[in-house]
């Protein structure tokens, strides 16, 4: 360690440190506990709001296509980051859940979710171990945990990590279906990787990643076709010519929640990794409905209170470390007639509202709101915790306190 | 509480419930703690790192600044939410600091800071009773609470919850010197305003806030001189109208990084907020400097690490979970001639990288990159600790953990 010339102050040392005052973030988790019970008046602002009737319709009507389309649901934990939502969708029919970090992966292990897929590429050799390290835990679960390369160094990485493993670890090889980001062109690189990940004992080559984000947000059906049709035919090709060369392709994962029932009815995608139908957000919602999809509802809600109100604008108290504005900025999701709002960018922790029409009033101070958050996603891993509501978002009561257990887990 | 008819899934019992895999994220603080002292290619990915260095060059060439203009200092700790540099700032000549909301004033008074204004609108009562718990605390201990306000509402319901208390809190009447999101207009409303918290014996009028936090980012020197010497004539205004009344306005205080040179040589603020110099970002760097605003460099930056190569691309492990994109997407750190790269937007959890120009290379898999982000406000509020780093990013030691105390403070 170099020599600090210009040392940083020291943590103050016990003796000097005060008790955290009253109500100060170490008592959090009490104050949340106490919410339980109460009707939604009780949330203070701003705050993650996830209505559970939406979300239990969601899940209802997303397990009722898989059933009955005969395909298998992974869903992405990315979105939720929470390993009681996780458990919760494995019970209503999810064979596991997706993650994109090793960090996630282990925090969900954590909570007990024991059928994980990290879909994405991980390289770094002490990740890799870590990941070798969940591997052999989930297996002494009756678990597993699979992952997806793209290289032939990652291959190798992988199988260096996993020597010597009791564990094997499922390998989907990703191939580029038009994201433009992660995995090989389809086709003869695919079958590289298959043939390498088949010379090492502790993988498996356990099929195909061919996740096409890109198209999830394409807004009329008829796009989402278009580019779903060139990820099949990708997939399609890939899987033949793997298969030519005498190695299963056991199963085709992907898929995400602006596409789905296009990959369902496919026949070549064989497992669904869509996320974000539970909660929905604004950007999807913008989606033209394709008519064969279900349903989804709005189940995630920022609650904010108007802190401030001028002449032609009220100011609320969520700003962009509330909610995420990648995908664009929260509706306000409108309550009453006369009350239509809409959400100006008010920097990090404000929202500037504006009357939508010329017979909309400006909400009063003090007033709650209820957002749309433009992206759950990344709006979800700006908390800690979701506060689940029965009964509505305006006479319900706080039924339970979901924790967002991998809230920053970003190795 | 309403009987659930569709209970969810209880958490595991305790028995059921396996151990956490080894590196899960509870043994992050070891794992953290191992790293100081050890080179920078320790330092896992994504990870947010502080040039230690660079980050007190910036708050040296701060302090003489503010010396030598006979000017007060309270940076904005919304930017980096950590008691322990609140603490560095307060020792190079801070007179405290500010935060925009009353959990990351709790989360820096338990971690040993006492001068905190809390330079927003709080309008809900049980947010104000712990205001009020606040400024007890913390006048026990020498020290003092500051609060802003734009409203009689705000000002009766704070009366309410400070009644009865022994500690004064000092209370800023917020005028809207060209921001247009809270305040009040300049001028006679001001004056109402002072003169409702002077009949409250717990409230004392401090003076005025009147941050343009618009101007910060115009990225003319010419541009942000037009707007601040609009700010300026609001303020004297108001200023005059309060003190012919006979009430004193003790303090004027605002400016951040983009324009503080022009309150400080103003005449009329005495105390400056700029919290973003300590650090900087890419949204800052495009701002034309002023020549008379001190040099400040970059000292917080994204490790990442390339972890896929395509044909004409590279994805990093960066995306906008480890990085806020609200003002733009991150730089890359250029280390050596050859290797310019664009970031371009790959989702929550990518970077796509390319080459800058013809004839810069793709980084090969594997290596390690740093990224400057778009706005450091929202980037450190996605991590849990800084990493503090001595001697270069690249051949530097780990010198010191930060955490990031107010991390997702946002009640």
């Amino acid at each position: 360690m170099n020599p600090s010339t210009k040392p940083l102050p020291d943590e103050p040392a016990a003796t000097q440190r005060a008790a955290p005052p009253e109500g100060a973030r170490a008592g959090l988790g009490q104050a949340l506990r106490q919410l339980i019970g109460q009707r939604t008046d009780a949330i203070d602002t701003p705050a993650l709001v996830i209505d559970l009737d939406a979300m239990e319709r969601n899940l209802t009507r997303m397990a009722e296509f898989t059933r009955k389309h005969g395909v298998r649901l992974r869903p992405h934990a990315k979105m939720h980051k929470s390993a009681a939502l996780a458990r919760l969708q494995m019970q209503a029919g999810a064979v596991g859940v997706c993650v994109q970090k090793t960090a996630e992966a282990e925090a969900l292990a954590a909570g007990g979710v024991t059928d994980i897929y990290i879909s994405n590429e991980v390289i770094a050799l002490p990740k890799l171990r870590r990941v070798a390290a969940l591997a052999q835990a989930l297996a002494a679960r009756q678990g597993r945990l699979a992952i997806a390369v793209d290289s032939l160094d990652g291959v190798a990485r992988l199988a260096e990590a996993m020597a010597g493993s009791a564990a094997v670890i499922d390998v989907f090889v990703e191939i580029d279906v038009g994201q433009g980001r992660c995995g090989v062109v389809p086709g003869e690189a695919a079958l590289v990787l298959a043939q390498a990940i088949g010379r090492h004992a502790p993988l498996r080559f356990a099929g195909l990643q061919a996740y096409h984000g890109r198209a999830q947000h394409l807004r009329t059906v008829q796009q989402r076709r278009e580019a779903i049709a060139i990820a099949v035919d990708d997939v399609t090709y890939t899987r033949r010519l793997i298969e030519a060369a005498g190695i299963p392709v056991d199963l085709v994962t992907g898929a995400g929640t602006g596409t789905f029932v296009l990959e369902a009815a496919s026949g070549v995608y064989g497992e669904l990794q869509a996320g974000s139908f539970l909660f929905m957000d604004a950007d999807y919602a913008k989606n033209e409905r394709d008519a064969a999809q279900p349903q989804f509802e709005h189940a995630l809600f920022v609650k904010t209170q108007v802190i401030s109100v001028g002449a032609d604008h009220a100011v609320c108290d969520a700003g962009h470390k509330s909610h995420a504005i990648d995908s664009g900025l929260p509706l306000v999701h409108a309550l009453e007639p006369g009350y239509e709002l809409t959400y100006l960018n008010g920097g990090d922790e404000h929202g500037v509202l504006r009357a939508a029409g010329a017979n909309d009033r400006l909400p009063e101070l003090g007033r709650m709101l209820w957002l749309i958050p433009g992206h759950c996603d990344p709006t979800v891993n700006l908390h800690d915790h979701l506060i689940g509501v029965r009964g509505g978002l305006l006479h319900g009561t706080v039924e339970r306190i979901i924790r967002v257990d991998a809230r920053g887990a970003l190795t």
